[in-house]
């Protein structure tokens, strides 16, 4: 693979795999003079930490994230920030399992495109690097991002909005703000999330997973964001979101909606405000061109459920090349969206720093005051 | 603006506006010994051309093509395609009705975001570098990627399934293939191509506009395409896509779907077809952690409604900052449908072969012989 | 091939070839506001157009260039610059003697490596995509940034500094400036010029061709430019300096010197001007850790001797793999050197605008007053 | 700063300062079924160790290399390789000694340009990111490269061929080959290695540094490397050596040498050999239009004398601005070579497996028996 860095000035480069011994994210394009802690990015990775509730996969694994450059006194020096995450998970017990079973693919997951890929030798442990921990490093990259849009007033956040079906009910930025950490399943809407859980808990009874759909709204961020034409930010964010494991689709605002109406519904209304330009409506999710308009970036991100099931699939041997039952596997999450959340936010935040950083120039990003700056 | 780039290796690089001189395409990354000529663009070029039926827009442009370069007694060279198109239309008139207008933004359009980042200099006319005419070098790329894809046996179709909530059935890729050129919308299900039609003239005559769906699938694609894990294919064509001008959303096989069911009713159950791994259905729209199955790509593309309306509109003039209604526009597409999904097939196509390129290499993609080769 | 874009920011992309129909260069990255004209980039393309003195190939090109794109009313737009130069030399008759031997490689010419790389498809024409044709474009590109530059206080000239081993004197930047483009060697130093250029003939009388130095000086380029650790400006300069055909080295300041002396005899010592840091020598070419230190760069670029001789010399019929002589060849440049120093000039300029709009920002290079701008 | 990864293919990412907790090392693109050892990292990392003999820094670092991920059973897997190594200099002594005269700029360090582009939060300690410590990532990127280049045959040598003057004899790779580690300056002319040896030490006696040249030689690299116009692979060398932080020059073959000569003395002339087409000389260092021409690659690199000297020097104090002397420093090299070979070796290792993988693509590098394969 030859595709593991994100981001064209802030860029995130990881590696790191389900049974590895560390996983390892460099961040480069970080401004100086950043005030950056090891419990900003643990923050952070908690929430996409596994065993967290009944919804999530008991693994034990601790996230510890450790800085190991970038950094002196406490702030960004502009060198890049490297973070180490070791692995704890008993390896012992697990790799043993997985390698009794690892000529075989199991349905939804990309064994089958990785023995294809990389063959005898693609990393059957666990999923190995197609596997949700990889999403780690763009945690920790996000996590850098996030305290640099912070700085800027940009804020970004990620909820779970739709489960198995069941929708929340629409809510504004600072309501959603004031909850959406307040359940297991990320849903600011308090009461419907209750259903959310309890329907996933009767659909994990049965061995089965759910899946759902994860909104990400930023607030705060300027208008004229992104490069036309290949790459608007709509489009960056896009590519990151889709490159997200269990992700089938994305939408910006209404979406998908858009097939339904005509362009007299659709357009939103521009208007003064306080000498401002905003619009009635967003519909376009925050874009005109692909360029941010100032309003709420809107972005919904569609969540397959959970491929790993408690029930018996019919699946291939690919060592013997013949059919095989895979057996019911009990640890796994019941729905994956409680630990999408954060992976979207993420990669949401990263997008939009680089494309500051591209209008804006890395060097005026926190823009620190410097009596020796020549640029 | 910096980012009219598009793919790694195959690279597809242009410029032009809706009412500059010319439009430029440059394609990096032909391999030599591919038989190429003015027609097989024009072919891909004369779908997207305006002024075709009832549909478009009339405004006037033959876009013919010119290759100027990369080529010697028929087949490229290995050197940069590159191709010319002159717009025609009349820049007097149009030029000048622009300009009469020019502080004015249309809703649902570009000029805003433009006038954010580019200020005065912003280009007023007929959408500038926004405009749908930009989509003319995405064509003319996707043209010369075509070709590339015939040789590996590979089969990109776009096609309208859906307007304005009118749904074309299910069918298969043979007759899709058969059928998908037989009528100005483009939507291979003959009969209901016709109701949509329809509705789309109802539409047109209320000075209104519809949106409707593009899907792309794509036949013959080897499994094992894309970059883990930031530039998997699914999330390339993800940007490809998304960086088009009227959508507003994307999805690859059953999509967002996904959000509704669980994992024994989304996975795709994989099987032994004459000792290849195939799947019994195809949610996951030919991807399996991001790279190709083996299986179709089907990629589904939301259209917005054209925003240029028939109908007086609420805007904003931005020298004086002021409100003021936009009059009514005659001149405009009723729907883009048929005018994107040529678009959409090209993104397509040059995200496969820009894959296919990383994978096995610029000097084996339309790999020919060569007694000196030492590669 | 697939290396046809230059930058990151400010990106150009070129095509076309010796004896194709057109060159054409897309710059990416442009700034709005810029006055622009065609005869701007005139200017630059006549430094390097061939038949100016003696010194060059008889070769007839007018290398007209127009500017199709990213302009309005005389300014850029923000929209990529892009630019057509038609080919007029007599393809009828140069074509034709050049399919005559077009099996047979020259020594010193890029011909067996494309023969190598593209097999039978290689354009065998006047060395295809690898003739000095091809440096056109950059030049074009080059005229671009240098008009962005202007804007910044930073010049750039490039001059000829060595020829066949004669050497100008040391000159101050302001004398070199008054003098370098006085005579056809483009040599500021007028006096040794005339020695050189005598040589030169003398050189060319006996069939045989001359190498040469191309300096490139840049002034006004502000401390801080360039990205550690890799895009390092010293190293993208390099990178652009020995992508050009006939460099065969690269040294910034007094470069290769180094190997000869100790620490003491080489670092500048700083000192205090005004306020400001400046160095009293500079050896190290205006770098620090590959970083600008304020001072004017100089990049020293040697230059082979041009390749075609009108001396019979060995070589090889690729077709059928035997060595045979080839034939003397009037048509040609007796030194390179006088073509070379605006491509250099060329390369250097892109290399500084892309750093500047890294450091400072695509919306804050030529930055325009723009009411409506958020970023 | 913005620049941390090189290669477009093969990526090689990394962090890490002088006195950052650890440096860590992301190899992007490495081939599946590629065996790979901590110990065949520690064998090139430990060629770069400080403290090896009187020529080196007598700063105490294990440089203890830990391949943290992309391998399962000794073979990699295809996804991204990580290495960790932790610095374990005296911390708490060395960087209280930086923080007493972190205000001063040393002559020919980076930190005043660091100082301009970084303000105050700069990293003051030891260079930070601009130290020689930054070349460990390189050299661990260029470990892994060279596993890769061994089994397509290629060999890649750096060595010291000239220090402060004094120049080995003309010699074969053979010979370079047998005897090129054998003395601490990994100079392959074993008896003017002596003497440059002596000529150094009295040099340091005197508190001063030399300078030298490091010559890299390559052998059994196939014709056709490299990406016309932009990316031959001539330029990305450059690019690569001229990002080390004391290299000051580079040329290839005979470089510099081309300003004295004829065209007719400097043309390689081709003959065939068993059918192969040969060059009966190698002045243009195995290139030819910038694309291997099939013979060794000889790259030159200046590599000027360290910059820390024990003599005392006049410099700068940046919080007060005015001119302050620099007290002689005593832990230093004495001459950079030995400690340069190993980068500018690394440099050239990962251009070389970035363009192969370019052109005979990722997944035929390195090629693995692999039966479900479909590209």
């Amino acid at each position: 693979m030859t595709g593991n860095t994100f981001g064209k000035l802030f860029k995130v480069t990881s590696c790191g795999e389900s049974y590895g011994k560390a996983l390892l994210t460099i961040v480069d394009g970080v401004p100086p003079g950043l005030e950056l802690t090891n419990e900003m990015i643990q923050t952070e990775l908690d929430k996409r930490k596994p065993g967290q509730s009944a919804l999530d996969s008991p693994r034990k694994e601790t996230d510890i994230v450790d800085i190991v450059s970038g950094m002196r006194d406490g702030f960004t020096t502009g060198a890049p920030v490297g973070m180490t995450v070791y692995n704890v998970d008993r390896q012992d017990i697990h790799v043993k399992q997985y390698r009794d079973v690892k000529e075989q693919i199991r349905p939804g997951h990309a064994e089958y495109t990785f023995f294809v890929k990389y063959g005898k030798y693609a990393d059957w442990c666990g999923a190995g690097r197609a596997s949700g921990r990889e999403s780690l490093g763009r945690v920790a990259g996000g996590a850098v991002a996030k305290q640099i849009l912070l700085k800027e007033g940009i804020e970004v956040l990620g909820y779970v909005s739709e489960s198995h079906g069941i929708k929340m009910k629409p809510m504004t930025f600072e309501d959603i703000k004031k909850n959406y950490r307040k359940n297991h399943l990320n849903c600011p809407d308090l009461e419907t999330a209750e259903k959310m859980i309890e329907d996933i808990i009767k659909v994990k009874k049965t061995g089965d997973t759910a899946g759902g759909i994860v909104e990400v709204i930023a607030r705060g961020v300027p208008a004229g964001l992104g490069e036309p034409v290949f790459d608007k930010l709509r489009a960056t964010i896009a590519h990151g979101i889709m490159s997200i494991g269990a992700i089938t689709g994305v939408e910006f605002g209404a979406g998908f909606k858009a097939a339904n109406v005509t362009g007299y519904e659709w357009n939103d209304e521009p208007y003064l405000e306080n000498g401002k330009v905003r619009f009635r409506t967003n519909r376009s999710g925050g874009f005109l061109g692909g360029i941010t308009n100032g309003e709420n970036l809107i972005i919904r991100c569609a969540v397959k459920p959970t491929p790993t099931l408690s029930i018996q699939q019919k699946s291939i041997d690919m060592e013997k090349m013949e059919e095989k039952d895979l057996e019911a596997i009990t640890r796994r999450d019941a729905t994956l969206c409680p630990r999408m959340y954060p992976v979207c936010e993420a990669m949401v935040r990263m997008c939009i720093v680089d494309a500051l950083m591209i209008a804006r120039g890395y060097d005026n990003v926190n823009r620190i005051e410097n009596p020796w700056r020549q640029i």
